[in-house]
């Protein structure tokens, strides 16, 4: 079990609400952030302490990996500098009864800290200014909440998949698009019927593909096209429509190449995310079918497949 | 192959703008119709030709098999004596180069018309006040047309599932029930994150369900919360919270049972359809599993399961 702590600085309010965090996948200047890299290293149930104008007030359980996402419209010019991809790690919140004041139990909570990556400065209890997304010990986490963890906390089974926050995003990129001076009604509506994998992309795909490449399904009633770069990230109408950035898949295999828990390599062999246990993938049915040798992808496909192994795939 | 005439009647441009036929499931005394049943018996890659105002001036085909689906709200005050619960076809409309005129060559249409459930009168070609859907036969289709279908018409690979015809209409229920001034703001979240298989609905579904019944998976994060009876056609919030009235399956299980391809008896033995080909229960793993013995449901699942039966599954 891990445990994190987010300094949430401006966007406050906007990831308690929206339930979740989101930060940038790199610097401003590309370099990459340990503060970042640890958003796609935080698990489903794991507890994250949120630190706040100079107050730990909430506490949160991660509800599912982290995804790709554009920055969150609600940010509005907060962090304009920032890049517009990022992480979206979903968060279930709760307000602690009692909120714990860093700065002035820093006798207690300093010691406790990393030397290395700490959220808050040791001493002081000062924020560390460029951290995000940091990594407590345990003893960090019960001195804070006043909760003796003696046995792993457990992702409920009520745990929801993080689908109604995605949604929303989804939602609100979707208005933006329909609002785009830009694009034409022909294309808007393309676009819009991407998102859910139909109309003119999914006809594109055809060009790329002949059918589900773990299950062997060839009906098209029986296949999601699925996007390879996610919808939601696309730079454009042109790379939300491109047949080279779908597959046809079953919508078992569709929901693991989603999630990051399978994916591709350029010469068509299936990965397996670490994070998709044996059980699962046994109760799916596809432990064999992962094993097989597999066809390799065309030269434009693989640009995309770059992009979610580097993005999506749950290593 | 089977073909379709439509009397739009006064939905034409709903049903038109839509990519949709709607129809009540009943009559308003309760009474089953051969129109409305048909709604059920057309089949993805069907043809239907498009009667409204003494014309047929469109053609489409049926792109995936009926939904039940409350009244569509674009319906507004027409059809106020319908029952609100009916069956919805998603069609890809086009428009015939030549629009078709029955009345004034009701001489060679005529004969070709069947002469029960005929669509139009066979002597004169006006329209018959009952009709709503009905079935022609081939040369009807030719003769209107004008196209010799020397060979069956196959659902092209782009065929869209029908998911955002009904996204659209989902989304027109959501908000509505955010409108509802019945409703407080927890539940409308509470039915909203419902729509999705979220949040209340999901944690109640557990006091019935342990896990998926066909691939025994219990592990949350690969479970989709699925309603037995649809979201969209669920009477009150009430229902569309109700834990009995969910299931727990894995994301291609949730993918048959959505769209009525399997089923489940009281007794637990799951059904499969006849629209359920051998090659794609293979492809998706469940030929055997789909055979074994089923555990019996709670008195109050099998309620929405008998529901399930007679209004989503096609036998």
């Amino acid at each position: 079990m891990r445990y994190w702590w987010v300094n949430h600085n401006q966007t406050f309010e906007q990831e308690l609400d929206g339930g979740y965090l989101w930060s940038p996948q790199r610097q401003a200047n590309g370099a990459r952030n340990q503060f970042y890299e640890n958003m796609r290293l935080a698990e489903p149930g794991n507890p994250v302490l949120s630190y706040a104008r100079r107050v730990v007030a909430n506490v949160g359980m991660v509800r599912d990996s982290a995804v790709v996402a554009t920055k969150p419209a609600s940010f509005g010019a907060t962090g304009k500098n920032w890049s517009a991809e990022g992480w979206l790690l979903p968060i279930d919140w709760e307000s602690l009864a009692t909120p714990f004041q860093p700065r002035e139990r820093i006798g207690e909570l300093g010691p406790l800290l990393p030397t290395r990556y700490s959220p808050i400065r040791r001493d002081s209890g000062y924020g560390n200014q460029h951290a995000y997304l940091a990594e407590v010990d345990v003893h960090v986490f019960e001195l804070i909440t006043g909760v003796r963890t003696t046995q792993p906390l457990e992702v409920g089974p009520s745990a929801s998949l993080g689908d109604s926050v995605i949604a929303q995003l989804d939602d609100a990129i979707q208005d933006h698009i329909q609002n785009d001076p830009e694009l034409d009604e022909t294309t808007k509506r393309q676009v819009v019927d991407a998102r859910r994998g139909q109309g003119r992309f999914r006809e594109r795909i055809w060009r790329y593909e002949s059918g589900c490449r773990l299950t062997g399904i060839q009906n098209p009633r029986f296949l999601i096209a699925s996007h390879i770069k996610p919808w939601r990230v696309c730079d454009s109408a042109r790379e939300r429509l491109d047949g080279a950035n779908g597959l046809l898949l079953a919508p078992h295999v569709d929901f693991l190449f989603d999630r990051g828990l399978i994916g591709f390599a350029d010469d068509g062999d299936v990965l397996v995310s670490s994070k998709l246990g044996i059980n699962e993938l046994n109760g799916l049915g596809l432990i064999q079918v992962c094993e097989k040798t597999g066809r390799p992808f065309d030269q434009r496909q693989k640009e995309y497949l770059a992009y979610h192994r580097e993005n999506v795939y749950l290593k």
